[in-house]
């Protein structure tokens, strides 16, 4: 076995080993036809199966019925804050926004960029992105109501997806997959594939099927969401290895953790034993979050100043430590646990955090 | 060695097996960092230097001087059939293009869902797209000429790049790196990269820098070429797996091959061989391509009868050849003979090509 590290980098991020020797064992020769994964056709049966595979995959895993759509878009959330605004806003409707932080400050410019109409109906900027705002009332009459479930710069997430009239838009880049949804509450859902699903490059959207009757006339080809729908997300050629990656991870989901109730119990205990690290450290570690908004994917603290965390830091990596750096906006200390992060690595790193208190206070 | 065939297959395509054998061989731990390349940051000093060092190296290979951009988009080229005329069809300017058959189609198209003002200067639909207009003339004001340089459906190829008064955009999606260009001509080249360089899922961009004053504002930030130029294509995560199999290519063509003029004179021997060998069968291979617009990438030829092309092709796979039906629109066989063919590759299918002339005459 290789030298190999434990990666809490925010995303890209670490994926589960098992899939990534897989992908390296058949990489000259996919299924026996002769080519690596990166060569075959798109239009290839081999293929086709693996795109259909993956989609199978997710409705099973999130109970979708018939009534949703599962397609694969070029690019990341990034693409999809302006994407998402183009084919849900048509001219007389409203879209409605939470703001909590970074991700969703940048998706409510991208729809300010086009001249749409939105409406901020919540935000947490007052206390620097620390909570979620819980209390909000949203307008019957809107399209949708936007809100990020995740946010992996100030390490906060909705524990419950909000009671509303209206569907529910959400990027959910850093924490799809990572526990059961109540569908049902949602229109859209979309992610960056680069943290619980895959390589970056390629973003993932479930789309309720009435929300394609508000998509406008005239939206370019590759802008349109209806075309990826039409088309099974193979308008064009779509990034072949990132669905690859994203079927292999699903099926360790599934075969491996058992779903998603499993996958979100494994979460749950890797984030206690962070947090509990972090609270029973009497300060030498802080919690940035608000307890109760506390995200289960990224876990951000602070230490008694920027020389000690640059020294956690440094000190941490030559442990087999990697990828703690706070976001230069936050600053501090992140440890992103998705989905592949094993429980091994977040004890060792509980342990190097109570050593390195030990040795520092 | 594990088995492997030789792949003529259109896109994604072959790529070169020293490249794929290091992509394997690297896959769990790249560059010792303990992490897979599709785990690793993007801000990582090690993703950062494999960035700049393909950056550099398309310089070196095209001599661009620093008047020119080099980014990644996410998407292919379909993408940019809508981006090229949103950044650079502002309003009061005119787009004229060559069509050469269906991705000159598509591109023109998505000007024209914009309402963008264009204009078909030339057009070689009158014989099925079999061969490259040369009589034609560009008004001066005009803010491009837009043209297909190599065809992948119907097996043609501007042998040279027309002189013009006006910046050339180019999709080049099928013959970007595959030979020298004289690089004045034109404002802006742009190639999804899963023929000559890499996996699907992201497009090359090389930009002239006057070419960045025609975009307008009010452009979403992932639609603008400016955000890719400003943010050196890191605004967001970009996919990072196609940047680093596009670096090991570029570094291929560099050191392996010797550069473009070596390798425009391999590509020239491969399609000779594949020509000749069409040429001289009196017939029972037939070129669909006008001779002296023929292809260098994309050899397409008929047999006397689609049965006799459905069985040509499955013998070929059975000995080995893969990836020869012709596109849907034109049926027949296409031997795609990218830069990562090798010699012996096209040699095996030429000598395939008489035997089964001999047996079926």
């Amino acid at each position: 076995m290789e030298k190999r590290i434990f990666n809490f980098n925010p995303g890209p991020a670490v994926q589960p080993l098992p899939v990534l020797k897989q992908i390296q064992k058949d990489f000259l020769n996919y299924n026996n036809t002769g080519m690596s994964i990166i060569e075959i056709s798109h239009r290839s049966k081999d293929f086709m199966d693996i795109l259909e595979s993956s989609k199978t995959r997710i409705k099973r895993l999130y109970n979708l019925d018939d009534s949703w759509h599962v397609i694969f878009v070029p690019g990341g959330a990034s693409l999809q804050f302006a994407m998402v605004p183009m084919n849900f806003l048509p001219d007389g409707k409203k879209g409605e926004y939470i703001n909590t932080g970074t991700w969703s400050t940048k998706a409510i410019e991208e729809a300010q960029i086009q001249g749409k109409n939105i409406k901020i109906t919540a935000s947490s900027k007052d206390k620097d992105f620390s909570y979620i705002p819980k209390e909000f009332k949203t307008e019957k009459d809107s399209a949708f109501l936007h809100i990020t479930t995740n946010n992996t710069i100030r390490g906060t997430q909705y524990q419950s997806i909000p009671d509303t009239e209206i569907p529910i838009i959400s990027d959910m880049c850093s924490d799809i997959l990572s526990r059961p949804l109540d569908i049902e509450k949602f229109g859209v859902i979309y992610a960056g594939i680069q943290k619980n699903i895959g390589p970056s490059g390629t973003a993932l959207l479930l789309i309720k099927d009435k929300m394609l009757d508000l998509i406008p006339e005239n939206i370019p080809t590759m802008l349109n969401y209806r075309t990826y729908v039409k088309k099974d997300s193979m308008h064009n050629t779509p990034s072949t290895f990132s669905i690859y990656c994203c079927e292999l991870v699903l099926k360790w989901i599934e075969e491996e953790i058992g779903g998603l109730e499993n996958m979100a119990a494994i979460n749950k205990e890797k984030s206690d034993y962070l947090y509990n690290t972090i609270d029973e450290s009497k300060g030498f570690y802080k919690g940035t979050a608000q307890k109760e908004d506390r995200s289960l994917m990224n876990v951000t603290f602070r230490l008694l100043s920027e020389g000690l965390e640059s020294k956690f830091i440094a000190l941490a990596l030559e442990n087999g430590l990697g990828g703690l750096k706070g976001h230069r906006i936050a600053g501090g200390i992140r440890a992103s646990v998705y989905n592949a992060m094993p429980l091994e690595g977040v004890k060792t790193l509980c342990k190097f955090m109570e050593d390195f208190k030990k040795q520092n206070s």
